[in-house]
């Protein structure tokens, strides 16, 4: 019934996170609906993300010559702090805050299981690199920004085990930030707050 | 914070329907982490959405040579007979009951609103002269096959208005689809019952 085109496209982009078949097939034809100078447009905007690097150190996107981001080089932030979060857009979060001038660690999605998987142990096996290489050995401190959810805790819980070793201390953001909310969603005071009040 | 790329990228994909910015932020970072392979497939995937045409009498998808879609193009269907569908998924689900061999008119995305805009009047227009062409100067029947719903049934009621001097009957689908549902949504044998029973 469909033109092969159409249906390569469902087939495809139904594998995003959260769209499915049908938002795939109703974004068929709103974009055919847009004409081809307009898809032309999106597809080259898509394939612009192709030249996005990833960070070696943190994780996070840049599009530097080098292999590390802009803060990971930026030589005025403390280099033996850091922060872990579960994903870029935290970081975007806390940086806005203007309060935080450590690193990172982008540690990957987190799923409900609060088990550590492939990727995750991955990253965490370049950041104890990071950290016994520092002057010390050993970070000075290392904040946990994950969410405050019931899975937060428990992926809190297994990086404080794991990571007690490469610190000489470990905090996590104070819970200005209402418990079962989300990082993404909280406004900058809030968050500035829960820097503050670090525990 | 985040390279141009990215942030064209979500400034473009937050304008599609049902992508808000927060969505199109999380797309980017998703397809970053495919890496540039998978990028250039959905890029490559996307563009290939510029050759489908729309069909210049029913407005269905198609990719022939000619200006009309299969459908519009099979002599063996009944050259009088029509279907006013709100959308091309519409059109599928009763193509795939197997009991309708006429031909169809797909209005375009209906509002809450119940009026007709600028694209539904544009349509309607070319769809009063493929009536008009017709050795009889009119439709034998014209079946309005809206959702069931409150702003379906106000369309219902200015279709019918507007059409009733171009057809000898103007039908609508049998309710055997529960109202309030979605005609998308419904079963086959539903759909072909409310077919059957058309009122």
């Amino acid at each position: 019934m469909l033109p092969d085109t159409i249906q390569k496209f469902i087939q495809i982009f139904s594998r995003l996170p959260s769209i499915g078949p049908r938002q795939a097939t109703r974004l068929a034809f709103r974009l055919i609906g847009w004409g081809p100078a307009r898809i032309a447009e999106l597809g080259r905007v898509m394939s612009g993300l192709a030249n996005v690097k990833i960070c070696k150190q943190c994780f996070f996107v840049h599009t530097n010559e080098n292999t590390i981001c802009p803060i990971c080089a930026d030589t005025h932030r403390a280099q033996d702090i850091f922060m872990i979060v579960e994903k870029e857009t935290d970081l975007i979060s806390i940086e806005r805050t203007g309060k935080y001038a450590g690193k990172y660690l982008i540690l990957g999605e987190l799923t409900k299981s609060g088990a550590l998987d492939e990727n995750h142990a991955r990253r965490i096996e370049v950041f104890k690199n990071i950290l016994t290489s520092l002057p010390d050995k050993k970070a000075r401190e290392i904040i946990i920004g994950l969410n405050p959810s019931t899975y937060g805790d428990l992926y809190t819980y297994t990086l404080t085990k794991e990571l007690t070793p490469y610190t000489k201390k470990i905090t996590r953001l104070g819970r200005g930030i209402p418990t079962g909310g989300e990082i993404e969603f909280a406004d900058e005071d809030t968050l500035g707050h829960s820097l503050e009040r670090r525990v």
